[in-house]
Formats: C-alpha cells, sequence, structure tokens
C-alpha cells in the first residue's frame, strides 16, 4: 500500500487526503519530516482544500499530564462525534501504540478509532525543522477533516514557542510544586496561553498555584486585555475539571472567531511561515556561496585569538566572498 | 578643533586617543555611531591599541538607581586615582551636564575631572544598532587609557542583554518592592549577573528580595557553579554599601583573571561580535538584491489573505529573484 502511495502525483495523493485516507495522511506528514524543498508541490496541492479546523497547542514541563489530558478530551470529543487529531512533538510520546497509565486509559483504544488520528513527530538534532514540520502536517490533518488537531509538546523552550505559534488557542498546562511557572514564564509561555490548566489538583499546592496564577493575570500581565484567560484545575488522572477544559477551548475558539481575532491571529501565522521560510532560504542561499566552512573557521580562530579586529575581519570575508 | 579632527586618517586620529585627547575620542565614538561601514577603518587602527580595560555593565529597571551608584563608584575609583570611563545606553540619562540627585551628587563635578570620560548614547529606532555602536566606542575608551569602564542601560529587554555580552562584569542592580525581578527573570538577565545589588536599602522589603536572590542562587538557578554571585544590600544615594560593591566588582574581576574564564569570556566576545558582523553584512546583501520592497509586500498581502500556501510563495518568490 505504501509502495502504492509513492507513485501517486501530489494531486492524487491530496485528494486521497481530503477522502479521509489515513494512510495517505501519514504517508504526507512523513514526506514533510524528510524535506521542505521536494513538498512545496505538496503544499500547494493541499492549499485549496484547507478546512480551518479548530488547533489547540497545550505546553507545559514533561510530567505535567499534558498526554493524559488529551487523551480524556479526545473522549470528550469523540462522544460529540468530531474527528480528532493529535500531534506530538515529543520523542518520548506515549502514544505510539502504548498505553497511558496503565489500564486506565489506553489511548490506542483511541488508535483503533478511525476518527482518531495521532501522530508523533520525532524532535531530532535540528531544532529550527520541528516548528516547520508541525505547521505543515496541520495543514495536511486539516485537509483530511480532523477537527479539532490536539499538539502536544514535550517542554518550555523555544521550540515549544515556536510550535504554538501555529495554532488557535494556547494550553499551558501546570502542576503544583515543580516550579514550573518560573520555567515557562522564562521560556515566555505564559505570555501566550489563553488557557491555564493548573493539573493534578489532588495534590497539596494546587490551589496555591491557581491563586498565583489569577494573581498574575490580575496584575495585567497578560497581554490580551478583556478575554483574560481561564484558570481551571484538573485532575486529568481521575478525569476531574477535564470537562471544564473543553468547555473553556470551545469558548475561546466562539469567541475568537465572533471577533476578528482569529483571523487575525491566522493572518499572522501566515505571514511569519512566509518570513520565516524566505529568511530559510535565503541562508541556504548564502551557505551554498560560502566557499567552505574551513575557511570561515580559520578567520573565525584568529578573531576569537584576537589578531584580528572582529567587524572588520567580517567585512573583509564577506567581500573575499564578494558577498559585500 | 572639531573641524581639525575631521581632516585627520584613521591612524592620526586613532594616535590622539591613544594619548589621552578626549575631544578626539568623543569624535570617535560619534563616527561609530553614524556608521559601521565607513569606520571599518577605525576600527582596524584601534586593535593594535587595545588596552583590556575592565568593563562594567549596570542593568536594572529605570528608577533603580543606576546612575546614582555608578557616581558613587566614580568617586570611589578616582580616589584610587584610576581613570574612570562612564558609557549610558539611555536617552534620558541624568549624566549630560547635569545634577544627579540635586545637590548631594553631581555627576559632572566629575564632568570637569579630566580623568572622567562620560559619554550617553541615544537608543533612536534601530534597536540591533545600539550593542554594536556599544562595543565601538568600549573599544575607543579602552584605547583611551580609560579603566575600568562603566556601562550603564536603560532597562531590562533584548537590547539590555545584547548590551551586557559585551562586559567583564555584569551587575544587576534590583529595588524592593517594583516586582522587577520578575521583569528581569523574563529578559534572561538575572542568569547573566555576576552581582547582584538590592539599591534603596532603607526602604521597606530590600532584604526580603536580597534573601529571594539568595534563596534562587542555592537552589541552582545560577550556572555559573563556584562563582556564585554575591549579593548586596546598598543605599547609593546615601552612600552606604557602595564600597562593597566595588570590592565585590574587583574580586570578581580578580577572580576572573586568575581563572582562564576571562579569556574564555572575551574570545567569546570577539566571536560573537564576527558573526553579527557577517550576519549583518549578509542581510544588508541580500536586501540589495531584493528588486524592491513593494514587490515583497504585495507577495505578502496574498499570502496574509490565504490566496497562497505560505511555503510555496516563499520559494516562488526567491526563485524569481534568483536567490535560490
Amino acid at each position: 500500500l505504501s509502495h502504492d502511495l509513492e507513485m501517486l502525483s501530489p494531486e492524487e495523493m491530496v485528494k486521497r487526503v481530503v477522502a479521509g485516507d489515513s494512510s495517505a495522511l501519514a504517508r504526507l506528514i512523513s514526506l514533510f519530516e524528510q524535506s521542505v524543498s521536494e513538498t512545496l508541490s505538496l503544499r500547494a496541492a493541499l492549499h485549496p482544500h484547507l478546512r480551518g479546523a479548530h488547533v489547540v497547542g497545550f505546553t507545559g514541563t514533561p510530567g505535567s499530564g499534558k498526554s493524559t489530558l488529551i487523551a480524556r478530551l479526545t473522549a470528550i470529543y469523540r462522544k460529540a462525534d468530531k474527528s480528532v487529531g493529535v500531534l506530538a512533538v515529543d520523542p518520548t510520546s506515549p502514544y505510539s501504540g502504548g498505553a497511558v497509565l496503565g489500564d486506565r486509559i489506553r489511548m490506542n483504544e483511541h488508535a483503533t478509532d478511525r476518527n482518531v488520528f495521532i501522530r508523533s513527530l520525532a524532535t531530532r538534532g535540528d531544532l529550527g525543522g520541528v516548528p516547520r514540520i508541525v505547521k505543515s502536517a496541520k495543514r495536511a490533518m486539516d485537509v483530511a477533516g480532523l477537527d479539532p488537531i490536539l499538539i502536544e509538546t514535550a517542554g518550555v523552550g523555544q521550540t515549544e514557542l515556536a510550535v504554538m505559534d501555529a495554532v488557535d488557542t494556547v494550553v499551558a498546562v501546570l502542576v503544583p510544586g515543580g516550579g514550573d511557572g518560573i520555567q515557562m514564564l522564562k521560556a515566555g509561555l505564559l505570555e501566550i496561553a489563553d488557557i491555564f490548566v493548573v493539573n493534578k489538583s489532588d495534590q497539596p499546592g494546587a490551589e496555591a498555584v491557581a491563586a498565583e496564577l489569577e494573581l498574575m493575570l490580575n496584575l495585567g500581565n497578560n497581554p490580551k486585555g478583556e478575554n483574560r484567560p481561564q484558570v481551571i484545575l484538573t485532575s486529568a488522572y481521575n478525569d476531574e475539571g477535564t470537562v471544564l477544559v473543553a468547555e473553556a477551548i470551545a469558548q475561546h475558539f466562539q469567541g475568537q472567531s465572533e471577533s476578528s481575532y482569529l483571523a487575525d491571529r491566522r493572518q499572522e501565522q501566515r505571514r511569519k511561515e512566509f518570513l520565516e521560510a524566505t529568511r530559510d532560504g535565503l541562508m541556504a542561499f548564502v551557505e551554498r556561496r560560502l566557499r567552505s566552512e574551513e575557511e570561515l573557521s580559520a578567520v573565525l580562530a584568529g578573531v576569537e585569538r584576537g589578531e584580528q579586529d572582529p567587524i572588520k575581519a567580517a567585512f573583509d570575508f564577506l567581500s573575499d566572498m564578494r558577498l559585500v
């Protein structure tokens, strides 16, 4: 079957994805993982079929229970007869055929459900590449008719921040006692959150974390003005508070859709994706023009030892390559 | 006199700076403010005369009393017969001929002192440009024989972080009650601080801020290993604790000099300055290759409206300009 798929033209492959063929969708995402420049025709073929699904991002430190929360939300969406896409940017993601939380919640109960598509992306070395792949994979899942699309990230760094650029609603998941609030604050993730979930509410300190968040939001540390983010206590493990999270996600999307905020946000997403691709393309052009990396290293070593003025050396180097 | 200076060759101008001519130094810094590409020969002429002065950066929210602290430190250094350079990256800097704190401390008492050179840099629009100018100005002041060189920044953002790249010792100045710790944490300034000063120690809450900092440092939130930053309470206004700050600064420099840390730090500074200049030069090259900004705007507007796939549009755009 996968051999079949390799023979298809971009248009035929996208046609299968539009028809809900999950093998074609999986294959398409694999191609996006492998190359940007060789999948331009696939991107172009997807474009006319975009449906505009609600994309929800989940961010938080490892161990905060994001996967369990997503499994619970998936069950809620399935009850409402929605087709759910789950995209996990996490090499240690528990989705790939395994059980989440032993016998209590099985994500692979959803895995055999044709209306749930679950995919893990390996993060690999190239950090800048992950957000790019997420954005392509999101488009493919949208064209496949999955709605909502839930994107889970593994940590609280620059990659996660860049991934959250691709979503309509950002859910920040915190837990008591981990000091992860500080880490998320440093990464800039608290500022972009639309909904705060304090998970593991059965553990001591959960109410205090929620109170601190409320205080921070009251102090005006949130740039979202009137759309003040909700703070929700949950115990995803015990399925407590998860319906409230689903409701808050729906409310946020509705509020955005009724105002111009969603349209603006998506316009900004398209703008960023274009400018990032332009910048990446330019950098690739420049790298091809560099005579050799060794040449640069030799100049750099001299600069580091203080033999030459750094700025003068940079201009001389560019001048040698006729790039000034 | 300034007309005279304009006629000089780079070598002659640098010769005057080496001899301690403060008019020539002032003129040189003005030239660095105006252009990078036209001052390459000046940078190159300065390079052989670098002396390696101790450069100390002061960062903190506006109103934290950095200027008063620097005025007090300048008096301490003058008593030890040192020539002091002060570089303020702040459009509202009080140094330019004015009094700091009314009658109590006059920076212009130092302004008439030939062994104190004070310079404010206007920040203007171009944020990326400020750190670059600071690095050139610092080199010029070093060649002029000023040591230490004290660099004051105006706020707690990316520019301040980039300016702190140019110094040997980072002093973070905090005050009680302002919540500026959070702001500095977000800007990444707490992580790079070598010395913490809690100023306005006569105000309530100062001890608590100092205790919080100690706690943070004990929790291992500092990447500097054994060189654990000192936390010093001061009232710069009342000249209390300022001698301790001067001692901590000297200790930090000595500790760095005795280990390989100072050499490593300066090597990394040179490396960064080279790579930044290379990147800036490449961007300038690319901008000259762009046919027109209007052309880019037209493509971008279509992308924002969702008419084209962003990545495909970026590659088509680069391809049109033969940059792929």
